[in-house]
């Protein structure tokens, strides 16, 4: 059984996002990155879901760990009346705060499903617990696990003095911030650069939020990984260009015949991939994999409000009033996309028939 | 001959970049918008020069107009002993101010004609004067005809009740603010409006110096022309919609076989454009084709400090330090552009032919 007042956070090297302490969990306020880190501390599940709401803590694999630890607090503090009621309220609130990334909903059902086969308040904060730092720690070994299959799949010669690094590009933050303390698409360009295979990460910065500015270039640097940070209108100039072999993304959801909803941006440079002949790998777990929808235009897509865009930290950029068009994500359809990388395997020119083979 | 104290800008309608003076230039400081509306009074090519380097003024007429007045301004104000090396001296550092838009170089040579021809300090001050104002006058004129020639070449219907308006997405400031005017791109929306063939024009913020948040948005919201602003990683969603279909941008330097330098971003979109069989259009002043360089290969592009993607007016957004690639300009091949339109015509589906056919 897990210790569940140990944090998996501690096994994970460099950068988390989160802490767990068996009656709170902390969270790196991603918001002030990277002038300042900041920890929050928080014993509510309501809490954990305001922070999501307000991207305190963000990535969809961060999203559900920390909803996870939501719930567990949730029946760590439950009163010994009505604590049933108590943790489905909770439950609830975690699931009403953002509402694209599937990952959140998938640590939900399981939380819920642990929830159920309780029978006394005792053993749901027991277990509750244990359930959220197991999610944590399969989190970060499937990190673990995905960066080696995309290697592999990248058919990059590791066994040789001759394997020459590439330069990739990236987009969002999808590192240790983003999820249980390693990386999905950054763990991959992490585990390049453990094996001397990485040249150069080209960030995109990322607007409105800037995860990539903010988020990306701040972990690499930390983590003396070689980076060079453009405006996302660079992209196209970078790749025409020729240095950049990969463009390696995250996802917040992939449907049933592998279309991917990832931050806005990321179907663009799924387009620009394929006019220059460049790959595009998205990395994820397999929480993230949703076989319930058939396809991206069934996945909701959250817009967020026009300051995002209109201002940077309160600074005024655009006129009071402009409207604006702010979604979050953007869906990137399957046949746009050379690999869908998960701990489980790789899915390659994914199409229905691929993605029922490995998560069918 | 022209009245060298009236400005042009007397003569178009709204909003505009510069006004003439005759013994000075003001430039609307485009840095401080849209917050401030500050102008600048210039009475030395210097100080011109400057303005061109910091972006006070930009967008590659603007900045052509605003280097023939510098030119003017150096004959007004030279001394009567060796004016003719003041005035070389002046052109030579109005030409060092930015390297990319050939605008410049070409006000600039159309200046050094008139000079040479010049006996007398008080003749050179008149005539330099003269033809500033003249430069500036047939590019306001140029922009009203190149909206005329792109309405025809769109295929719009305008004789019948039974006009469908359209969508239209650009990117950067191509308008009065850019232009001696009007605007070339915008002109060309502008054109749209007035003729209630527009529905809704979506402005890429273009990151980095948020020239469609700033100056797009602005000069638009004014202008009473329905606009929305957007990230220009959403630009790909939104062209994905199907609802825009025309994106219409402008041009710092058009060369022999039709490529096309703009600012960053706009390669990225005529890519998603013809994935998306959306109308690419490229709208510029004859001034911006440079027939002696054979492609998009040989244009200069400048990069600019990469303070200006680290910060926004001095606010940190990534770490300090971080290396960044920020090109200003990129360049599209000929073979993704749809339309190239000037005030001479339009070339369709450029190439070295019909480049020649309009420009040799």
């Amino acid at each position: 059984m897990n210790n569940s007042t140990e944090s998996p956070s501690s096994r994970a090297k460099g950068t988390v996002a989160l802490r767990w302490h068996g009656s709170s969990l902390e969270l790196l306020d991603q918001r002030l990155l990277p002038a300042q880190e900041h920890w929050i501390a928080l014993e509510g599940a309501a809490d954990v879901a305001q922070c999501i709401q307000d991207m305190v803590v963000r990535g969809a694999p961060a999203i559900g760990i920390s909803a996870a630890y939501g719930v567990a607090l949730a029946a760590r503090h439950a009163g010994n009346g009505d604590w049933k009621a108590e943790i489905k309220q909770a439950i609830r609130e975690l699931s009403a705060s953002r509402p694209t990334a599937v990952n959140l909903f998938w640590a939900l059902q399981r939380m819920e499903r642990v929830f159920h086969a309780c029978d006394s308040l005792g053993e749901a904060q027991r277990r509750l617990a244990d359930e959220a730092v197991a999610i944590h720690q399969e989190d970060l070994a499937g990190n673990l696990a995905m960066a080696d299959h995309a290697i592999e799949a990248m058919g990059l010669s590791t066994g040789t003095d001759s394997a020459t690094p590439v330069s990739v590009l990236t987009h969002c933050n999808t590192g240790a911030l983003a999820t249980g303390g390693y990386g999905t698409a950054l763990g991959v360009i992490r585990r390049l650069h453990e094996k001397k295979l990485l040249k150069q990460v080209y960030a995109d910065e990322t607007r409105p939020w800037l995860q990539g500015s903010r988020l990306t270039a701040w972990e690499l640097m930390r983590d003396g990984i070689p980076v060079t940070l453009n405006a996302d209108g660079a992209a196209a100039a970078i790749l025409a260009a020729g240095e950049v072999r990969w463009i390696i993304v995250g996802a917040d959801r992939i449907t049933a015949n592998g279309d991917v909803a990832n931050k806005i941006g990321t179907y663009s440079l799924a387009v620009l991939a394929r006019h220059h002949k460049v790959g595009f790998m998205v990395v994820a777990p397999s929480s993230t994999v949703d076989m319930s929808l058939s396809s991206g235009a069934d996945i909701p897509i959250e817009e967020r409000d026009g300051s995002e865009v209109r201002q940077v930290r309160g600074v005024p950029l655009a006129p009071d009033g402009v409207p604006v068009f702010n979604p979050v994500f953007d869906v990137t359809p399957a046949h746009l996309i050379d690999l869908i990388v998960t701990e489980k395997g790789v899915v390659r020119n994914p199409d229905i028939s691929g993605m029922h083979g490995l998560f069918g």
